[in-house]
């Protein structure tokens, strides 16, 4: 594997791990007033796209990190219109 | 350019874009209290990574799209630290 890889993969890792801390944020406190549903669904939209995109170039890190990621987005959605 | 770059430069523009809808958001509302500190700065962590990562495959898009995404992630860690 190259270094360029690596780098990309950690890159991948962080910007999907970090959506995890919001979920139980949300989760816990029942509250998600201050979370934009505008961001979430232009940003779930945008994930769905790299999700089709790394399926057309068959890159499996594109692939998993963003089906990862489009779960926790969803899922902060989904608790955000529950919560309300 | 073939079509597999336009579906990544969109799925790249949307979820850059996605952070203005939250920028506005908490700037108009004086209020961050339930986003996650941990989830942006892991975040901006991994965005800085995937700034790196284009540096060295030379790849503009994704520079430029994460660095884009680098302010607008900030600007919401500091709106939350000046809020609160």
């Amino acid at each position: 594997m190259q270094s360029n890889d690596l780098l990309g993969m950690l890159a991948g890792t962080l910007t999907t791990v970090s959506f995890v801390p919001q979920v139980i944020k949300t989760w816990k406190s029942r509250s998600a007033k201050d979370i934009s549903y505008g961001m979430f669904t232009l940003f779930s939209l945008g994930v769905l796209l790299w999700l089709a995109y790394g399926l057309t170039i068959q890159s499996t890190p594109i692939v998993v990190s963003n089906l990862v990621t489009l779960i926790l987005a969803l899922g902060i959605i989904l608790m955000k219109a529950w919560f309300k």
